[in-house]
């Protein structure tokens, strides 16, 4: 209700603020007897910390995550599972200059006319750290999808003005290991380039930028997503649009497919594979999704990040006592968000896929069950 | 959990099909002791319903909606508030040729798939048609709202390539009238000029179109909304993406933001009321909006619709035994939805919206209370 | 939220005053392809509606269910089952000498200080003709348990201070039939018949008796409930608890149970299938529930029903305006409650185990599957 | 979903097995604002902790919490309120002896069959010893309560056949004072040494006993608890129904109000106040609650435990192979749960209360505001 839940029967919670002594998340709901790969998820979290580069933030945080329960033997037991990432980097006196003033495009004043109170200490809850905690819980949701045969594989496709050319999506190990093999994270070694230029030179510039990033989903069986009001792209929108700096969503054809034509946007059925409920699509606008279930075609969405509104040079405000102000930031701040936001895109869609398979499961008669026959 | 609910406390259930014997809906959590003007919610189904002009579907549905509970001597009485609609016209023979086909770009298949079994009539649940059980809803959400001093405003903005120009939105009220003054509920006079001529045009060679609309919500207090996950922009995201055929949203700036700058997108400050909590921003790349908050500010969104599966023209397609299979549209079906569509955006952000003020009375110190001093 | 609905997966909401057009339920998440048997449904409800017998309530209702959605020839599709009840006997002038004032010990009161305002008429939502709408959903719930060979048997076991003996349960089809061969429905023919005169001669007297009914259900799979605040007796209990006029409930060995020693009460597992995971005890003070989870013997509990409150002799009150007034009881009520709530009972108890089916699907390793092969 | 959060508005979510590496809790929907006084949360976490006495099991726990999220500056934010308790005593090789055994009347069968995996090691999940958890998020929920001036109290009304006699219950500090003041928390002197002295002697004896815990709430608004499934009592009596070894739960007249007539248990309205929405009645049968809506009367209800089921002595069982085995209880357990359940009890209820204040304000046009005029 509070809104620091996600998820229905794979539900996650996220607590804790950015200058407090931790933040953590529990899950509830995750199946038993799911060999947890520790190694994997301190993998997965190393993705987003920050500190990893001249193009993102300088704050150093190792981002270290326990399991506290929840797990007995390497294996999930159906308990909760419990983890927590201590903040080390809590230098507090970074903050003493905003403590009584709104920054600009920050949560600052709508947090306090809100609760009356607010940690003003890096954001305190409504800073972007929280999204460790996400993707911890994401990396479980990996391991679980891993059984069903799903990959997720998410990377920068656009920053400021600068668009990456569209994939060949056919091997996503090889898409992987070419996005981790540039700072921006973006699959397309030359647009790659680009951007790292072009964030190092608006980074040196006192400014920040924009950006963007495409999903793409593999190996999703027919059946997952909940008619009427929990279709999958409404739920995956959901879980993008939490995300700190997200203003757009968009799946399959998205916006340009507005203004398409029917007789050109409609996905012609085939039938390659001589089953029934196996069919695949010519073209694929509908992004793997139809009526709000997937229907076994990769999945496809984008999302739009805002730049950063924390920047070096000054601007006008207002403090607490409403009067005006003026204010700069000070300190360690990512020039462009979409470098580290990659592994939240990959989480947040991992939670949702992990979530809608063990729904499927309760109201289908086709229960979603692992691939791997050992399970 | 089965997806045919919405809202967390002002909580709507939907039902039926499209050719059972009604759809309805069930409104848990309404508060008590408001008004209901049963000619008020009567008009907003009028203006989603078949057939309302040569450019939507011929099909004949007067939509006469009864209230069945939860009102009492004209008042709501705080328990569930239940609405049903019969369904007039449901010419069942008209589906037998698709009964055992699946329509391109349609749920036939997913439903098909996922459940074992489907009410292929019309499409059954999967149909539009259960957006009228939400129109209803809303128009309860926004007896509500209007105490609050909450106004909704959606119109087209985009129908395939035609964008209509920014609209002034000092004066809802006269952009209400403009927009009811043309077939296609575009409130530029011009755009919705070209509109609708491309859109009779498209209908004439059995095509159909997509589009866009663009809604802003004024009068909407400090302090909707709930971190991290039921962020006010998520929850509206979630709300558009439930409706039939939305492929994208964005708010704010939205995807032309994530191409800017820090300088050039924050909102800065101001407080010409010289009241600490209620500020004004220069500029609204937020769309109302930070830290998923409202903030007093205008909150503004656009969503994208594809065009309509149903076309008139045939299609090659697969059949539930896994055969090729010819089919085309039959009788009476929209060239274009966006013009019905908009009164089901109008609905669906009244239902968040209504929602979030029950939340925000929940948890925090500052009751959003009706500005209605009678009340 | 607002409490009118009970489920997680297998989820009702129900809707309606004593008064009104109609009450009625809607299901979500009811799995797909169950076979409706609309005759049982109806059977159902004629087993709680009014005017049964000399010691039932002589209001005249026939209570006919009509089906709204989710079941297509014969069917269940997996979209949401919503059913409707008429209301018939609307006589509202009966009720207009209670219009303003609280019937000692009814909810005329708390609702009307909650709400500031209430539909009077019979109760209106606090009706126990609500209960019908469980019993229709109830219904759907047990064609569901049907088919895991899950069976319900409910009946009363205590009035005023009668008390029937214990039952062999070996036979619930024999029990079953001894019930519904008397008014009172207990299926202990010697206390029946006592039963029934006791009620006979209160009701001649002007006034009203509690009751107790006790529930055997057989055949459930070991592993439902969940740890560790929805323990399967938490939410039986909760489900009873919600029943109008249950004051109290006890599983297994209850309240007496409290009084025994461990050594006493502790149920030893035996092994006489020699299957690991079909254990048996030879005691079942557990009620076939440990640690919140069933373990696959007898589920037994117990639930008392406090005396109708409204009587036929003269009782002081206060009316809306708070001034002392004198109130009695008029035309048609319930002299004991607990024969027409032995449908009621069944029919919760049926919707929690149904729900808790689903539920044990979603997140555990064995999932819990019908009985029936075909299925 | 799984079980493991309770509450609606104020919602927790307990995480951690006995002998991991802690326990904890995090409670979603605190409304900001409130003063946390740590001290009276450890106050009561040091009431329900192991070793106080000769009659508690002597398990070695201190149960340090730390906050470790949700306050900033001594007040709450609004944000989760994360807290957690380490494990100190974590001798597992206690428990190797029943690694692979079922204890009789415990929770290892059925857990080792749902999920086909456990934590063996005390309990894992299903001890007891969650909640502590419970007690410190229940703190936090007194906190909250007091600030509406409302009072909850829990003793031991019965151990074994010993029955405390009724208490005057016109000062609830007096007999916190006398309940303090024996090791079994009975508030009457006289009963309390009774069952001291028989609970010691079944200690002796190896074996253990159950008891019963009454429970008194005052100062509770009119319109608490919602109709029609979350009636406060039913929402009470799933809290008390998920505490470990719970059988039974009654409110007001309870079990013995079912022996009763209407003439005799209902309660006469009376305006001693001359307000109208501030009636009291003359007896108190209903138990605070009328229509599952809170009436502004004392709310009573009562708690049933099962003697502990591990004993001291040999009993025989079955091992996870299937195959007979003998077992008997080591080391350190409670020969009577009671005493140390008092504080859990209290806690449950406040969680109850907490979230339906809050629940209230969602819907009703009477807000429950706190009673201190600062706030």
């Amino acid at each position: 209700m509070a809104g620091n839940s996600f998820g229905q029967i794979f539900r996650i919670s996220t607590f804790g603020e950015s200058h407090g002594p931790a933040i953590g998340v529990v899950i509830d709901g995750c199946p038993s007897n799911i060999d947890v790969d520790e190694a994997f998820i301190q993998a997965e979290l190393d993705k987003r910390r920050p500190g990893q580069s001249k193009i993102t933030t300088q704050r150093k945080e190792s981002d270290r995550v326990s399991i506290l329960s929840g797990v007995f033997e390497g294996k999930t037991t159906g308990t909760p599972i419990a983890m927590l990432i201590p903040n080390e980097d809590q230098r507090s006196k970074d903050y003493s200059h905003i403590m009584d003033k709104y920054r600009p495009s920050h949560a600052d004043y709508t947090y306090q006319v809100k609760y009356g109170i607010r940690d003003y200490r890096g954001g305190g809850r409504s800073s972007a750290r929280e999204t460790a905690a996400r993707v911890a819980a994401g990396a479980i949701a990996k391991l679980l999808l891993q059984q069903h045969g799903i990959q997720i594989f998410a990377h920068v496709s656009g920053v400021g003005q600068i668009e990456a050319p569209n994939l060949d999506t056919s091997d996503l190990a090889l898409l992987l290991a070419r996005r981790e093999n540039n700072l921006v994270r973006c699959a397309d070694p030359a647009a790659a380039t680009e951007m790292t230029t072009f964030i190092d030179q608006v980074r040196k510039s006192g400014d920040t930028v924009g950006g963007r990033i495409s999903t793409i989903i593999q190996g999703v069986p027919v059946g997952l997503g909940e008619p009427v009001f929990d279709k999958l792209h409404a739920d995956l929108g959901k879980a993008m649009l939490s995300i700190n700096a997200v203003h757009g969503f968009e799946y399959g054809s998205g916006f340009s497919g507005s203004a398409m034509k029917g007789s050109e946007h409609n996905d012609i059925f085939i039938n390659p594979e001589k089953k029934a409920d196996q069919l695949r699509t010519l073209t694929n606008f509908s992004g793997g999704i139809q009526g709000g279930i997937s229907n076994g075609m990769d999945i496809t969405f984008r999302t739009a990040f805002k730049p950063v509104a924390t920047i070096m040079t000054e601007q006008q405000t207002i403090n607490q006592e409403g009067d005006q102000s003026m204010i700069s930031g000070r300190g360690r701040h990512d020039p462009c968000v979409v470098p580290r936001a990659v592994i939240i895109v990959e989480a947040m869609a991992a939670l949702v896929l992990a979530d809608h398979i063990l729904r499927a499961n309760a109201n289908q008669i086709n229960p979603i069950l692992p691939k791997d026959d050992d399970k």
